[in-house]
């Protein structure tokens, strides 16, 4: 399947993110009016609360509220039937477009908001490379792959609140921080604030019980970027023996637009071969991981951007599909809305490392940008940039950049009390 | 401060959970009405979302939904006027008894809901014996406590989907199970399923940037008992480096009546001396602990209950209050309907030990109930029971009981997916 044309001309490129082929939702306002479901085509946003209203699209109003929530509640049949619908109103020989154009909205005029109300976030940890990375700095290259890494796709529980959408400034947090050399810990600013590269899944359909890894996939609406920002200093000190907690939740930011898994159908690819066999109920069903181009981009202050690692979705070990079954393997009731992070997503060479945390090997080995400054963590004003591209034949599927800022530490965390 | 007598004459015996000094907060159905706001009086509920509605409290509508979310919200001011207007209400000289009595609902006919739309799930570890205890079993007496421990009150972020009212049945979970001496991991029922006895404090008000302790103890809207059902084979594979997850995920248990932070001030008590001082952002701001007495029965299918611990509240080493000031360290932002599990609390001796896993010493030493039967760890049909209470002078405050029954794992847990 190549292009298909939209009349919507700026979404004819190959090289355009949002073509027909795409059409991801997202959450947008402009001109004073309130947060509202949209669909990017093109350089333009399609606002959905109005065609709802005007009879164009039918789900039964779930698009005018200022979330996607409602609507990924319904099920796959209406994520098709919407999904055919916004094809047939898009496409460059489309009948209705006279009716459909007035609700166009430039994308540079909008401003986007989280697609969805996060009901829970769970972070996972299955890329290989990341994790023998980590394993290989913290407990040596013998014991680098924790003895249940091969057998399951492990996980701890994020923190739904402070998930934030591309573009928020991220504040370096505080922490209680204990070096290895130092006698007794102290509360002091991050020095080692790091990103972690990260797709994100997104559950549509709910569930109350075990669910296969078939029945997984299915549940999965679509995909978002997402940078799991990460105090390595707090969480070296606090993640024995209960895992990350605090050095993970001053933010999580994710890209504006939900990529469903329709439009990335095209792009499935295989799992890799299994070292060991996994059990049953987590047993690969076909291709389901995503080949996904990924890159990042930082920023210093008021200078041009580096690329600093360039990797691929299908680095992963386990699929979303096999996370969100084995999230469900105690019977644990998952939400629409909840978010699964994918892990940091490594490749195997230095320049496909998705962490500071490995491209520096732990402040190690410093990092030239472009600029010739270095880097061992993120610096203050820096901007990090998350980007994510498929590539099909004559066009592309983009996400959407999943940005931020890192402003200063407050001098006292305690003197204010907003973000 | 005594007995508070009230009109409602169930309510005035020196053991009676809920006196007019209590004035606890739940959500009820009755007589096929939906769920709403009510306080326990005596054996009485009273409605207050028909109290509201008639004029007899204000609060802007929030006592007519069906959780405590929107009141809680409200925050300190409105917290205190409404416990004031209701002890007006309720006194044996209110002269408004008359305009009140029709709205009392006789709990025995009652069905209590979740008091809250639980927003997030946070479960700590600040339990010092319950930790001594763990860490001996696990790592020796020399290590039982994680270097951390006595510097922060460590915790894991848990499962908020999974919260259920007191009385739900509790399935036996399968998850993926390895033991010390098993050649491979295998997916099959928890054979180690076991409760942990903790309170569960509720934030009220949200913030969005680091608190201090003191800030943080005004936050705290009230408390309830907590049962953490823990799948102890489950977890001993799955914890590390991530910490608990699906272990932890099968459900956690509350009591139906949320005890307000104004109910338990009488029962304030100190902090334990610190064996290592607290760093000042988390040191210690007057008496922060409570003094309430708790225990758990266990009663085999169709069998009387057997006592199998008693402990207190006040042998936790952090307070709620610390551990809400170290959660939001980060900038982690906290909403209104945050959950705060305390962490196993086990006292000194053998008798005041929280979990099945201490009381038995990993399965080595059985318990003998009063029936003569053994426990290692939970059996199916067992039902068991958390109660509390703090005990003032001539009055009781209680919690009502956080209850459940434990039913057989599915045969095949992917045959059926419902709970």
């Amino acid at each position: 399947m190549g292009l298909m044309k939209s009349w919507v001309r700026s979404a004819n490129a190959a090289a355009a993110p949002f073509p027909l082929n795409n059409l991801p939702y997202g959450v947008f306002s402009a001109a004073g009016a309130p947060p509202r479901c949209g669909v990017a085509i093109g350089d333009r946003i399609l606002d959905l609360a109005a065609c709802e209203r005007a009879g164009l699209v039918r789900a039964g109003g779930a698009l005018t509220g200022d979330s996607w929530n409602a609507f990924m509640a319904q099920g796959m049949a209406e994520w098709t039937a919407l999904r055919a619908r916004l094809t047939a109103l898009l496409a460059e020989d489309s009948a209705e477009r006279g009716a459909v154009e007035p609700f166009l909205v430039a994308q540079s005029g909008a401003v986007m908001h989280l697609p969805i109300r996060v009901a829970e976030y769970t972070d996972f940890y299955s890329g290989r490379h990341h994790a023998t990375n980590v394993g290989t700095m913290f407990r040596g290259a013998e014991n680098a792959l924790p003895p249940n890494w091969l057998h399951i796709p492990i996980a701890y529980n994020g923190r739904a609140s402070s998930v934030v959408v591309s573009g928020t400034d991220i504040r370096r947090p505080w922490g209680q921080i204990k070096g290895r050399d130092d006698a007794q810990p102290r509360f002091a600013p991050s020095a080692r604030f790091d990103i972690e590269l990260e797709m994100g899944a997104i559950v549509g359909m709910p569930s109350t019980g075990p669910i296969t890894v078939a029945e997984a996939d299915a549940h999965l609406f679509g995909y978002v970027l997402l940078n799991d920002w990460s105090a390595r200093d707090i969480q070296g000190w606090e993640y024995q023996p209960l895992g990350p907690f605090q050095a993970k939740a001053t933010a999580t930011s994710i890209s504006p637009w939900i990529v469903t898994a329709a439009a990335l159908a095209p792009f499935r690819c295989d799992p890799p071969a299994r070292e060991v066999a996994l059990l049953d109920h987590l047993k690969d069903d076909g291709p389901m991981l995503f080949d996904i181009d990924l890159s990042v981009t930082l920023a210093p202050k008021g200078q041009p951007a580096s690329t600093i690692t360039r990797t691929n979705y299908n680095e992963m070990y386990y699929s979303a599909a096999q996370q969100l079954a084995h999230h469900t393997t105690s019977g644990c009731p998952m939400r629409t809305g909840d978010l699964l992070g994918s892990g940091t997503i490594s490749g195997p060479e230095r320049g496909n490392r998705g962490s500071l945390l490995e491209l520096c090997w732990g402040g190690k080995e410093p990092l030239t940008l472009d600029t010739g400054e270095t880097r061992r963590f993120i610096e203050d004003g820096d901007t990090l940039t998350l980007t994510g591209a498929a590539r099909g034949s004559g066009y592309t599927i983009g996400f959407g950049e999943c940005t931020g800022t890192v402003l200063p530490a407050h001098p006292d965390p305690y003197a204010r009390k907003t973000r």
